[in-house]
This record gives C-alpha cells, structure tokens and sequence, in this order.
C-alpha cells in the first residue's frame, strides 16, 4: 500500500476559493446564506456553477426540473454514469456549506482529473439538484426524488410556495426549465458528501464518516379545524380556537422527543393558522410535526403517542383534527461495494473514519433506490448547521474530499 | 306619557334594504362579509354610503384617516354635533352586521327626521370610523382613536399590514385621504348602537342592552427569541425552538382563562413565526394574548400570572421572551345623561331594556374620552359574531334602533 501522501491530492485552496465565492451568492441577515431555490440568487449561482464545469471542459445538461449535470466524459461512453452531487440551494437562513460543499467537491474531483489528465473509464457527472432544503416548496429532496421516480415530475412543476409562486413558472422565469428528461437513465453509482450536521467528528477529531444509514423518521401534517368567533365574549367553553388546539399538539410533539432523548428527537418547526388575526378566533391550523430515533420501532412508537396526544388535544381544546400528510425516510440501504470503495481509500490516504448513522434527510436517501449509493461525512463546527453560523475549516474538510476523489476514481475504473 | 306605538318610529323594512346591499359589498367564504378596510370592498361600500348620506340631503366631509362624516344640519349651526357611528369594515370572515348596524340606523334616524320634516336645534351627524376590527392593521378601534386623541395620526399613516402595505398609501389609493383634519373639534354627544356580540339578550328575548361599562382588559404581544437549528441532528437539550415556547405560552394563557372561567376568558388567536419552514428550528416567534375579565382586579391577576407562565415556557423550552407591547380597555365611562336619555326613550317606547357590560372593545370607547356618549346593544343570534355567520332578526332590532332615534333627537333638541 501506498502512503496517502504520495496519492494524487485535490487542491484545497482552490475548493476553499470557490467555496468562498459559492458564500458571497445570496447573502443571508447574519454572515450566512439566504439562497432559496428558483430565486434569482439561485439562477446567479447555478450560472456560476455551469461556468466553472464548461471552464472544466464538461458538457451540461438540464433537466425539465433543472438538475444539472456537468459531464467529464469517459473513455468509454456506452457506460452509465458515476454521478457526485448534492445541492445549491439553502435554507432561509442557511450556511454557506450544507449541500454547497458536496456539489463543489465533486467540481473539485473533476479538476483535479484535469490537472493530472487522467481519463477514466467511466464517465464521471456532477450534479446539483434542485430544491434539497424543501425551505421554499416541500417536500425537501424533491428533485433528486423525481429523478428517482419518487415523485411525478408534473406534480413538482405544479407546487407553489406560501406566497404562491408556482414551482414551474419560476422555474421558467430563472431559464432552468431544461430539456432532457427527468431520471429514467442507468446511473452506475451516486457518491454524496456531505458537512456532518452534527457534533460528533469534530468532537472526536475524525475527518470522516461513512454513513450506514439513517435515524428512521416519521412526519407528519395535521389540520386543525375550529370555528371563528369574537375574541372578546364567547365564553371559554364555547371556543373552538384552532391556534389553542396546535399549540397544545406542539407542546405533545415535543413532550414525546423528551422522552426518547437521547438520541431520540421531535420538531415541530411550522405552523399556518387562519385567519390569524387579533379578535377573532381561528378557524384553521397546520402543524408540521416528525419523530425520528436509530430504532424504527422506537419512531414508530412515538407516531402512535403522537396520534393519541392528537386525539386528546382536540378534546382539550374542542376542535377536530385530520393527519392529512404522513412521510418516512431513514432506512435507506446504502451499497456494500460503494462504501468498501470510500472504507479502502480511507485506508489508503491514511484517514481515519468512523461508520456513522445520518440524522438528517439527504438527496443520497432517494439515490439509494436506483443506484448503489454511499454518502460520507464532513466535520463541522460544534455540529451547527441550518443556522447562518454554520462553519468549516479547510483542514479537516480535504481529507474526505481526497477519500471522495479516490473512491469515485476507482468506480469510475471498474 | 305616550303610548309607543304613537311615538315616531323609524322604518325598518328601509333600514333591513339597506343593511342587504351593504352585505352585498365584499362578500366571505361562507355567506358573511370580509371587507378589510382600504381594500376595494371598502372603497365600494363607502362610495355607497356617502351616496345614501347625499341623497338623504347630508353634507358630507372626510377626515386625513378616512373617518366619514355626514352631516344634517341643525337649526342653530354654531352648536356642536350630536355623533352617531360605528364602522363598515368586517373581520376577514366577518358578518354583516357587526359594526354595519350602528352606522346604518344612524342613517335611518336621519332618513326618518326627513321624512317628518323634523329640524333638530343641533347638527348631527352620521360617522363611519376607518378600521375599527383590526383585522388587517392593527390596534383596533384605530380611527376613532386617533379622533379621540389617543393615537397619533401620522402613526397611523405610516402603519402597515402583513403585507407590508401602508395604511396612508392604502388610503390614498382608494380616495378616502381626506383633507379635514381628526378631532379637534366639538362633539356634543355620541350615540353607538351595535349587536351585543353575545347570546344574552336574544336568550332572554330583550331587545335592548344598555351599557354601563366593559369587561376590563388587558392585552400583551409577546416576542419569543430561539435559535435557528437543523430539525434533524439537534438534540432535545441543544434546542432552542422559538415555536415550541410560543406554543407553550398559548397553552399557558388559555389555562388561566380557564381557571377563571365564568366569566374570565384568555384569548390568543395570532402568532407570527420566523422563519417557518420544515427543516429548520425558528429562531423567532410572536403570539399575541388577552385576558377579560369584569374585575379589573381578576384581570390584573390573570396578566401577572400570565408573566409567570411565561418565564417558565422560556425556561422549559429554552428561549427567551420579552412582552414588546400591552394595551388595556374596558374601564370606560359612560355618560350617565346620555343613558338616562337612552332609558328614558326606552321607557316611552315600551322597549324592555337591562344594563350590562361589554365585552369586546368599540369605537365608543375612545369617545367616552372627549364626549358624553352611550352605547346601546341589539341582540345577536346565538350571540354568533365575528363568523360569517352572524344573524340578527329586523322584529328585535327596530325597537333598539328607535330608542337610538329618541335619544338622539332628546340630546339634539336639548
């Protein structure tokens, strides 16, 4: 074996730079990013990613849902595929690596092959799909779900966010309205690295994690109906407020996340109410609630105590109350070969790793289901992230890059 | 005395038209009205109203906040006006009587001194208050407020709704930013007739409520400060969920209405949380609360134990509060002339009456400040209000809206 050393390296100040010109698109309130997808930040910023692929003698494509795909050609071109991607957009106060790191990386893997003039066997895609963070129109991962046949593509092109914008239309507006179609193409193998979101590699030191699966996680949509009424004389036992209902099941949800904690853990980080005004009781809320715990059965059981503590609240609060929208991801199964390949050139380059479970949703869950998939693991700072403080540093970032380099090298070789 | 049936009355088949063309302007979801002031439904009913002021031979004038006035003159012209008002804006799923009514049997009244070619000594006149719900800028109760001294009118120009638009740009655009200037001047007296908004009087078939004073209230708006955070990885004791304290403080508000139920209530029925979307914890919450009770004493309890609840939410869910805002309202004084008059007339007309409190906020609240004033009460169906589907029957409304003629006439002619 070879020391790490002496194996072909990417440049990390070059990631680093591009990174940091990634950061200055689509500036946040607070040093972070604010980069929602199918605004005109986003188009800046995928203009800029595309520059830079054609700069790396890729050819792009888009698709009808605007993922795009930067392509290093192979040497032979009848062969699927080995795609590196994750996303560009963020959330509304996001950080400037969350998804960012894994689809510059991959550009990164991409010129580093340049540099050296190594072809590979296969061909090599970048991709970046559209609208992983889910923060302007749900559900999140929607687009790398299309491409993997998990969502219809019209339905997509249909959704609006909250102040109603349809999905298709902006889509339009920004000129990513591609051409090709959406997935139904072999892939030969999906790579994904992603920052951590989470403190525990940089807590222990470790460069990188190699992701055995996920939290298993439940969600859901609940509507509240109550009835409109005069704040001021109805009295307590004839109200129906729907506002006094939800707040009762967010308090539930998050009772439930205490008592699996740790590692167990609940959200409620949404909710619609209408009319939502002074002197009126409203007549309707939404909630958004999920579970999620390493042990399906455990998620499972906190989606049952959920389901009760609805049933009990509407009681309470003497309103009616409809789970209209369930979802679960989380037991995802990544690829025995993909993760040998990243484990072996750990090895090589003299990394040190750890297999790790995923608490959070990525575009890789949804590759998992047409391609073998392995998703690896960044540290960063105190596991901050979704939060405009989010935070690398260089040092501990390359050494999974380089790991993503080698092992995307190999499959793309086989 | 004279027998009732022998007194001037108005006619209610007219007043009922006309209450049925105002319920034709901004039309709800669901039967009632949803006319937010500024909007085109309001432009729309206030062009109507003016219409029937000017043909019932009134000289109309509008303030700089779009307060109406329509004004039948007086034999002696240098005497201050008697005033009889209320509002034609509605909640967003509002009916169509709610604040209509006192408005429209002002223009009744006039109508019916018309029609017997009756002068009075004094003017009076006929006034429509801007925004007095609140459902779209808030306070409520706003214009009459401001014409009474209590608010600023340039405040008021520069205040905006959810959306961002300004109250003085909204005005303007819909023509009613008149050129008189708000309050300052003299009123003699004022006279507000509106529903009961509450089921006592229908239950016991009494046409009449006169006011003696109101639920004492007191109002806060509360700002709940987390941290953003991914809704994934963050374990239960590292977050700081802005929502999840909100919540708790909504539950903790409608405990201690209950805890003083009857008659004590607690309402919040608005909440504002940033940034709102799955995926990442809202580092923002607002959640507006009121209590109402008759004793102002009970009240001042229910708000001090509500201060309590909300250091313990903070400390339960890790967030930090401030209460950014307070208002209270239902220690008002009625004027004990005017209500004599009001009971006086009743007794003439044979109208069964019984004093009670109030126990929602009204335009004629502010007045008792500047002006001797009386508030008088129709019954309401089921006490039903603020719902689209508010209902009052004309056999059980005449006989309150002659007693507002009588007295007005009484006051005028004095």
């Amino acid at each position: 074996m070879s020391s790490g050393a002496n194996l072909l390296q990417v440049d990390g100040g070059r990631l680093w730079e591009t990174l940091m010109r990634s950061g200055e698109i689509g500036p946040g309130r607070a040093g972070g990013l604010c980069r929602l997808p199918l605004t005109d930040a986003d188009k800046e910023m995928r203009d800029q990613f595309i520059s830079w692929c054609e700069d790396a003698g890729c050819r792009v494509t888009i698709d009808r849902l605007g993922n795009i795909f930067a392509r290093r050609d192979g040497r032979d071109e009848s062969l699927a595929p080995v795609l590196i991607g994750s996303h560009l957009d963020t959330q509304v106060a996001g950080g400037k690596y969350d998804g960012i790191l894994g689809v510059l990386a991959g550009l990164e893997v991409v010129r580093t092959l340049n540099d050296s003039s190594l072809e590979t066997r296969r061909p090599i895609e970048v991709v970046c799909w559209t609208n992983e963070e889910g923060a302007r129109f749900q559900p999140p991962m929607m687009c790398s779900g299309a491409f993997a046949g998990v969502h219809d593509v019209d339905w997509i092109l249909d959704c609006r966010d909250d102040d109603d914008f349809v999905f298709g239309e902006e889509l339009a507006r920004i000129g990513y309205d591609g051409d090709t179609p959406v997935g139904g193409r072999e892939v030969d193998a999906y790579f994904e690295l992603h920052i951590e979101q989470g403190p525990e590699l940089e807590a222990k030191e470790i460069p990188l994690g190699i992701v055995s699966g996920g939290y298993f996680t439940r969600g859901m949509v609940i509507e509240v109906e109550g009835e409109n009424a005069h704040s001021g004389p109805t009295p307590m036992d004839k109200r129906r407020n729907a506002l006094v209902g939800a707040a009762m099941m967010i308090v539930a949800a998050n009772d439930i996340g205490w008592k699996q904690h740790p590692p167990g853990k609940s959200t409620s980080s949404r909710i619609k109410v209408w009319p939502n005004k002074p002197g009126i009781l409203p007549d309707y809320a939404q909630v958004t609630v999920d579970f999620r715990h390493p042990n399906k059965a455990t998620t499972l059981a906190m989606e049952a105590d959920m389901t009760a503590a609805i049933d009990d609240c509407c009681e309470r609060a003497n309103v009616a109350a409809e789970i209209v929208q369930t979802w679960e991801f989380g037991n995802e199964v990544f690829d025995d070969e993909c993760t040998a390949l990243v484990k072996n050139a750990a090895d090589e380059l003299q990394v040190p790793y750890q297999e790790m479970l995923s608490q959070a949703g990525h575009d890789a869950y949804h590759m998992t289901r047409i391609t073998p998939t392995a998703l690896l693991f960044s540290p960063c700072k105190e596991g901050i992230t979704h939060n405009e403080n989010e935070h690398i540093e260089l040092e501990y970032t390359v050494p999974a890059v380089n790991v993503l380099l080698h092992s995307v090298l190999g499959r793309a070789n086989r």
